[in-house]
């Protein structure tokens, strides 16, 4: 492939400029994917800002994308893939698929997996390269145009639900309506379980209903919360910023789990007793693994659940940024090529 | 039945004397046993000096107790006792039956569950009553005279293994090579697991061995435990001090679980990014539940493990309460009667 055009950072929280750069030669089990669409995460602003200090500039953000296969290295025209197909890429672009996580199922825990956007060029471009194992097939179902978002930030609620062993006959909570968070109640409700939406913007609270919450509550509410004590068996976490964490693990029944998808970089102080006393568990998750996303595709057609999107020209890149600043995203953002 | 004599505490951290109480009418299910040994676990020390706030006196302390049925209600009688039957008690007394979690099989996590020393007269006694759900069986193949501690500590440990899903193929460590962790050693090495026991007690180390471990290594050595990065599946924490938990979660393999068995007071300061990119939990529970203890016997039964233990006479319990305290029990203390 000639070169790919781009929009790079150079800098920590720097402006995005076209940046053209030659891929190199395709590799056997690589997809060349030409993008069509592509959603913002919040971790592309994350990473942009380098606020995990593990950003390489120049860095091109975008793992939420949508295209076609170009080009199919050899073993990977061998793995169901052909050129035209419709496919889409997440978090990730590579894993060994030899490891023992590889191996058992699960190559998002890959110990060399290959992030899309951390020391690779990810997808607010013309084409985005993948090894075969992420490129996703796209179910002819689903809408292209609002399906990005669910690659990463869809797969990432989605994903608990399978590995917490979550059932249509549990109560759950979902705290944080945002980009991840509405997506979780729409999950959640075709699941089968009765769902409480928490959020602490009261102009969320009627739509949160409309995405298929059956409670809404706030976060911020101590009193609330305390009414709430021992009514979930689940509690997803999409925030990141710091909550009352004993009220909210109060929250959970005998049994209960609590799961964290955001990145709450505070220490979370968890007391040990209501652990032991309340047989509760706490745990965190990143992206699923590719039969997951797979499932979570399937689920998402069979159930019309779709997020709720803002389109921009990808020429229009940093006014996307801006507008996921400014924290008015409702609820994601796609670009498009 | 006439008078209870007991051995009870009239203030926190106070000699236990000779105290006789009645009992009053027993109730139709109801199980008054006649108590032949009873062991002595950290938490009657704990609940002795009330460490917990919880603590009623005078305080009859003893869940851990093995004895005779001797005295049985009505509807206990139908529910495969008989008396003269050899049963044991652990911590719990009391269990509703018809809340949520008793009827799911999981009676420790009643919500007006009655443990055996709170608020209830326990087993440092001629005789303890219960009701007949918590008066387990005991299978003839155990020795009476060392099962008492497998009634609390051991199905505190034990339970974890059933609950977690822990596999023969798991690489599992145990931190904390007392009382619990001798028998949480025993336990995995039967499972059929790979055992590491960390121990801060050099002279431990042989015996740990010849319970069952694989493997020994220090607690209170960073480099060690830095060395075990990524290489356990299960951790189990049956210790009540703080440990360096970064390190500790540090050791767990991607979707490694941590299980606190032990009454940590101190928070516990999570870094939730080491959950979420390692797909990592932390948990903690209780006893077991009455299903739970019975698979606990058979498979001690079935496989001679025991706890290792050290006999006094009841009339010196207030010698044996001072060799706990010293540290120095090897490794669990059980009063005869």
């Amino acid at each position: 492939m000639h070169s790919v055009q781009a929009w790079a950072a150079h800098s920590p929280a720097g402006k995005l400029e076209q940046y053209a750069y030659d891929p190199g030669q395709l590799g056997p089990e690589e997809v060349d994917i030409a993008v069509e669409y592509c959603g913002i995460c919040h971790s592309d602003l994350s990473m942009l800002n380098n606020e995990w200090g593990i950003t390489a500039y120049p860095l091109v953000p975008g793992h939420e994308a949508v295209g076609r296969v170009v080009a199919l290295g050899d073993i990977a025209a061998q793995k169901g893939l052909r050129v035209g197909q419709r496919v889409g890429i997440g978090w990730n672009v590579g894993s060994c698929l030899h490891c023992e996580p590889c191996l058992d199922g699960e190559q998002q825990l890959c110990t060399s997996v290959q992030p899309t956007i951390v020391g690779h060029h990810g997808a607010f471009a013309s084409h985005v390269r993948s090894h075969w194992v992420w490129a996703v097939p796209i179910p002819d179902a689903l809408d292209p145009a609002s399906t990005g978002p669910l690659l990463c930030g869809g797969i990432t609620v989605f994903a608990p639900l399978l590995n917490q062993d979550i059932l249509p006959t549990h109560k759950v909570a979902v705290i944080g309506i945002g980009g991840l968070g509405h997506m979780a109640v729409q999950f959640l409700n075709a699941w089968g379980c009765e769902v409480t939406a928490f959020t602490s913007s009261a102009d969320k609270q009627a739509e949160a209903k409309e995405l298929g919450a059956d409670f809404v509550a706030s976060s911020r509410d101590a009193g609330e919360m305390k009414q709430l004590a021992n009514s979930f068996d689940f509690i997803l976490i999409t925030v990141n910023v710091s909550l009352d964490w004993n009220d909210i693990i109060g929250m959970l029944k005998p049994g209960g789990k609590l799961h964290f998808v955001g990145a709450v970089l505070e220490p979370v102080p968890v007391h040990v007793m209501m652990l032991v006393l309340g047989k509760k568990s706490i745990a965190g998750s990143p992206t699923g693994s590719r039969s997951q996303i797979d499932r979570m595709l399937r689920f998402a057609a069979h159930h019309n659940i779709a997020p709720i999107v803002e389109h921009f020209p990808m020429s229009q890149v940093n006014e996307a940024m801006d507008h996921l600043r400014s924290g008015k995203a409702h609820y994601r953002i796609v670009l498009d090529a």
